[in-house]
């Protein structure tokens, strides 16, 4: 298989199985499973296999990795606001 | 930096963030936020990943994602086990 095709398509299955924690968690408004620290720890990984991607010059690494840094930006938003509560 | 090292950081952070939600529902003997339908999507993008890792010959890709692999076998081992009762 072409490995551009399975790097997408393994990035779209990830990236799909992030969507339903984040529906989630905004239409309960409760985060309270969430740990702060843990996305942090995850954003900064995740953030590093984005420059890792670049460096590859890997199109696939990219963009499923940005996209999950975009989703743990708002679970960490989520985080803050249903907390104050 | 050198491509390898950020990735294996990259891995190690990635990694280490899914731990607190393995060791919770071990814990808790609990597994009813958990979605078995997603940790199935979630294991075969991530076996693609390890697939995509071995075409490109890239150690940090497999063996992150090769450790995510186990993590959700273990969370879905746990969802059967814990969702009969």
């Amino acid at each position: 298989m072409d490995e551009n095709l399975l790097g997408i398509i393994a990035g779209i299955l990830t990236s799909v199985s992030m969507i339903p924690q984040v529906i989630k968690v905004l239409k309960e408004k409760n985060a309270e499973d969430l740990s702060w620290m843990m996305i942090l720890v995850l954003i900064s990984g995740l953030s590093l296999w984005v420059w890792y991607g670049f460096i590859k010059d890997e199109l696939p690494i990219i963009l499923s990795n940005a996209f999950a840094v975009l989703v743990n930006i708002v679970l960490l938003i989520c985080c803050i606001i249903y907390k104050k509560r």
